[in-house]
């Protein structure tokens, strides 16, 4: 009986026991659930970082898992907390708009206001709500306790994501061209700049644009290119990133968070003869 | 069979292998326990860093968790190793004071120096009893060995703890008048600065001083304010705390680990009208 | 049915979600195996570095163990990944060397290319191979699979190792002297400098020199001698070590990864008398 897995997003940190506390208390309401950290090195209330970590992870856990972020600049407001399903999963988020980034509106149901003071720790602390909310609710969770048992349904709740790209299309002879307007929205652990653009489906690259910088082709590996050279691919959220083989792409590039990318794609019409 | 909970706490940090190969001895020995890291970024060596975090830490966790801490600048010499219990739960950590920053004395029942070697990893290293030591016999602790198999009883050990503040109270007209002087005993990855002071029942904060600035209420929330603005509030192990809403208390305020702190608290008393 | 072990190590850090990915898909695959984290703060693509901490760590774990290594600067491109058997474990690493820290090439058995595409995620990434491939097959041979389903078996793979240290002998008057030439392999985060050289079998360590200083005894511990003080001693892998007692040999003594050692031992050879 060892699967029922609760994941752990927060902004935490690992200096300080807050992350072993929220395991302490799942362990007392849940000792047979599976805790696995997605990332706990968010910036501190930085909610569109934990929304593109989120949205990367996700995915990839079981059915049934248990998905709780705690990034959380409200603790203590009057801001909610929001149970919901989505995914063949359970969420527990604050309202702050961070379960926008992991699921789509028309995905998520049977949202609910966590209320029910009963299922929190008590006393309640003014400011560590992963403890005495987040931990001991997402316990009973993986243990079946219902959604309807933590407050009411709410039809209203913020839903942030992603900023999208712009996309321009234009006709040329036997082709359409599309120019889409992104930017960088995260820069990983190797230095890798990951845009919020995606390939088109059945176009081509014809060129991307970014920090003065201009590539001509998708690649399909860091190591299709020598070392210390720049590449552009697809990486593995779908999205197009700029890294450079065996190096940093935000030192080498002077790449950064936020920064504007533009990606042109062709799509060339088959003639008549196929 | 899940719930033998094993805690750890250490200074080994993340970037070597320190803490992979005390859960890979612990999973040799009891393959059914539960291993929740507490924290391994202490500073190296830093007792009173470590005591702060187990004594947040170790209320949370369920009865029965085998607490282990190893912040150890005396391993291999004649230093003993010492185990208990208190709380409900088992203690293994160096004799260098810092369980008394988690118990308190009148907690601590059956205190052993643990020096049956058979218990040990062969052969025994001069650096390492994280590994030959702490894992093996919390392992064997979880599995149900008895304390008394580890050693002969002691009734004296080291038990240090955190500085206590001072605390003096005067008459004024119709109340009693309380300062407390404390210091500031951390700094959190959020840069709120906490303090040794509690709030005293029935009274209420008049002031509150450190690093030159001056507070005249305690808040419930880090909401409570604008952002930007700096508070003071009760955190969740029950001391004072000053923070920065959306911000960092060490760097905007300048406070820092040892400051001295102020609080003063007045008690009025009731009329005999009631 | 807890003891299907999974060590992790690798190049990923803590700042992205990619461990907790790694898990999530563990989690799917194999929901009772417990995941051990080896390290993940490896300095991107350092094979070497990577090396060192698993041939530290493979030792303590548990019998069946699957060691699973993703420090892969050739994600995506040709490179095959191996899985083996050796030290009744079973091992899981791209072709890079990185497997010859860990284990002798008698100690290898069974070695296989990993090919079998129905055990990988689909579709194929080209950036993230340890989600896509390594997690998976992991709990694949957590939960029983044969190296065999995997691919064919192969006989030739990068071994690589420690540089080894050389050594020269000389006879002296009723002694034989012996000089090891080795460097500084790791540095610990503690500061402690670890070298490639190890104690001589019945051999006395007359010299230690290294950065400019000399050392003339081997010591137990740490504290054996005061504060501040450098000593050399036999770290818990049993290479030399130089170490601050509570303090840093990087530091203060200005050692650092690379720097040549050199270590002077004599073997005293017993009168005919005994």
């Amino acid at each position: 009986m060892n699967n029922l897995v609760i994941s752990l997003l927060t902004d935490f940190g690992l200096k300080d026991a807050y992350v072993g506390i929220l395991k302490g208390v799942i362990a007392r309401f849940a000792p047979h659930a599976l805790v696995i950290d997605i990332c706990h090195e968010v910036p501190p209330q930085d909610i569109q970082r934990a929304g593109v970590l989120w949205a990367s992870a996700v995915p990839h856990f079981p059915p049934g898992t248990v998905h709780v972020a705690v990034v959380d600049p409200g603790v203590g407001t009057e801001r909610r907390i929001l149970a919901f399903e989505a995914r063949n999963c359970l969420f527990l988020a604050p309202d702050n708009g961070l379960i926008g980034y992991a699921c789509e509106r028309r995905e998520i149901r049977k949202v609910v206001s966590v209320q029910r003071t009963e299922h929190f720790l008590q006393p309640l602390s003014g400011t560590f709500h992963g403890r005495d909310i987040f931990a001991p609710v997402a316990a009973r969770l993986a243990s079946g306790l219902p959604l309807e048992a933590l407050g009411p349904r709410t039809k209203r709740y913020l839903h942030r994501s992603l900023p999208r790209p712009s996309l321009k299309t234009r006709r040329a002879k036997g082709s359409r061209i599309t120019e889409a307007r992104g930017e960088i929205v995260a820069v990983d652990r190797f230095g890798n700049a990951i845009t919020n653009l995606q390939p088109l489906e059945g176009q081509k690259l014809l060129e991307l644009r970014a920090g003065g910088f201009r590539w001509k082709k998708l690649s399909r590996a860091y190591g299709d290119v020598k070392k210390g050279r720049s590449v552009v691919l697809v990486e593995s959220t779908g999205h197009l990133e700029i890294a450079v083989s065996h190096g940093r792409a935000d030192v080498e590039l002077g790449l950064k968070l936020g920064d504007p990318v533009a990606a042109v794609w062709v799509h060339h019409f088959s003639s008549p003869m196929g």
